[in-house]
């Protein structure tokens, strides 16, 4: 791939944008906001001068509702070898393409799973997708050469390619990514009008649960507008499990004693459901997830205790797999959970303890 | 406080133990299984010696199903001047020690809101109170004196005192505490069953909000069989919610415009309502919660990585108030995400940069 169309120049058009230029592709950017494009120039993302003849590749990344449109105008322009999209949705956008007569076999449905909270071309970044999952989904129409093309973007962007049918990606998402944010949205709109005392007594868990809620409403409303279908059969397998929640509740209130057995072993399958999915969530870099074990440090607010730290673990040769600060309440001091491999807990709690920190293994 | 004995040597009553006799009160260790109250002696909790007379202060740390006729016999024996219980539900119970006839002028509930994966003496620490709140619910017929000992108690575990209702109590902890775990395990068990294919598109929204969906199901079973009708209300209410959502999204189905809007609207409201409630959750240190800024850095999944980062921010004289490593699938490198107060990120972001970090702002 020598020359790009980006269609877009909104987060992931840019950043896009960025990728490319950086390895050496020659980048046309466009957008309705003439801002935006001079924004993403001045960044590097590439050059606002149109393209003397038609790209190898044109990427559509304006929002949902523009996608078809766009597509439509730059194949009538004849703009591009291949065209791809990277809308978060897939199924019902291929459909509406279709029937506004758009040439398919030229054009590649495509969603890299990657964003931030910030939008717009200053949020961009040409590592944005590194590492990260983007679904290509090919049909027998799709053109092999177009393919291949978006193979070659998606390496140049340092992406991980997953090929998939269009609907199953939809429901895919609607499982993985719609669903949770929709209940993390639930469980935090009860704190709505919660006392405040009963606010005090949040702890880590539903600190974790509820992070997503804070997700920006008007992005989410487009995205769930594109997929309503699977996520509502989802929400609705879910009410189901959570009614026989309520009702296993009810019965342990019982007063008979096989009732609240009853009540017991259905509570036991939904907790122990819950664990045989969370086991199957992949974990860091994408591989199996590993159990990690966990070594909590003592550590007081001022400046450098988590260098001393992360500079002790370093010298004791131990890498590190994840951390979490441990929030406490009321004062100046908390925890830090330092994830490592299990052969590696022992060494690096005894190295700390060596170095004169509070350890709770 | 100069005497203590604690009944029940697990996680909660060991730690207990450990911080009472760190702060010189002479504490008895009592246990239905003499193995652990070796092990608790062994740690320097106490000693396994009964007390010649009266103490000032008795723990009842055992499982639920054995807080009342623990608390009835230490009575009987008059083992101490004061009661108080650890049990993580503070209602029912309560009701269960008045009809047995137990003295409830010499009996204080409380709750301290710590815990940790493992469980037993062995996992306890003196530090596990420190920061946290710990729910005491006196009523008009507690003793002061006993008040102000629990009160001595909370103190000395550096825990911070928070006085409620029983009952409000238990309705606090079923929203903030009960229906995260259920909530958390339901999305979860939604993964049971999914495609594999749909599961490598698991991201950092998933993985937070099924994080405690590990858990383990036995001791949660206990702690929600004590609590069964607060936490069905607010299952109940999120049923109703999640309800109102499917509708929502079966609308946006619709070929009408009208109702597409209603729709939208309905969504949006579920989604703001999320973003009020999760503006609640308090931050680190139990604070009004903080917007951080957040400083990425990209970084190789090497050894001392983490810590070269941590040092070069201390140097810069930069608190980093939480830190979070973002996953990324399929290769070994990575983003961790500094989150600092707003007017330390661009410092940070500079230092960070002039040291060789690549940033993302």
């Amino acid at each position: 791939m020598r020359t790009a169309l980006v269609i877009g120049t909104g987060l992931i058009g840019t950043s896009i944008a960025l990728a490319l230029s950086a390895r050496g592709v020659t980048v046309h950017l466009r957008d309705h906001d003439p801002e935006q494009v001079r924004t993403a120039a001045a960044l590097g993302a590439g050059t606002d001068e149109p393209a003397a003849g038609p790209v190898d590749l044109a990427v559509i990344a304006v929002p949902p509702a523009h996608i078809s449109a766009s597509l439509a105008e730059a194949q009538r322009q004849g703009a591009a070898r291949g065209y791809l999209d990277v809308g978060s949705v897939k199924g019902g956008p291929r459909r509406e393409l279709s029937s506004l007569g758009c040439d398919l076999t030229s054009y590649l449905g495509t969603h890299p799973m990657a964003g931030r909270e910030q939008s717009g071309p200053l949020a961009a970044t040409a590592d944005l997708f590194e590492g990260r999952p983007w679904v290509l989904t090919p049909t027998p129409e799709t053109d092999t050469e177009v393919l291949n093309l978006a193979l070659e973007l998606v390496a140049l962007c340092r992406a991980v390619p997953v090929v998939m049918d269009a609907d199953a990606h939809d429901r895919a998402v609607a499982l993985v990514s719609h669903t949770p944010q929709l209940l993390s949205s639930l469980v935090a709109a009860r704190l709505e009008t919660a006392d405040e005392t009963a606010v005090r007594l949040c702890g880590q868990g539903i600190r974790d649960v509820t992070r997503i809620a804070a997700s920006d409403p008007r992005m989410w409303i487009d995205i769930l507008a594109a997929n309503p279908g699977p996520v509502a059969d989802v929400l609705s397998a879910v009410a189901g499990d959570l009614e026989e929640t309520v009702r296993a509740l009810r019965a342990l209130e019982s007063a008979d004693e096989a009732k609240r057995g009853d009540g017991a072993a259905g509570i036991e399958d939904v907790l122990r459901r819950g664990n045989t999915g969370r086991a199957r969530v992949p974990g860091k870099h994408g591989q199996a997830p590993t159990a990690y074990e966990t070594v909590a440090v003592l550590i007081s607010d001022r400046p450098g205790e988590l260098a001393r730290i992360f500079a002790d673990a370093g010298q004791a040769g131990v890498n590190i797999e994840d951390v979490r600060i441990e929030h406490a309440t009321g004062q100046q001091a908390g925890h830090v959970q330092l994830m490592v491999e299990p052969k590696a807990a022992v060494v690096l709690a005894e190295a700390l303890r060596a170095r004169g920190w509070a350890i709770r293994q």
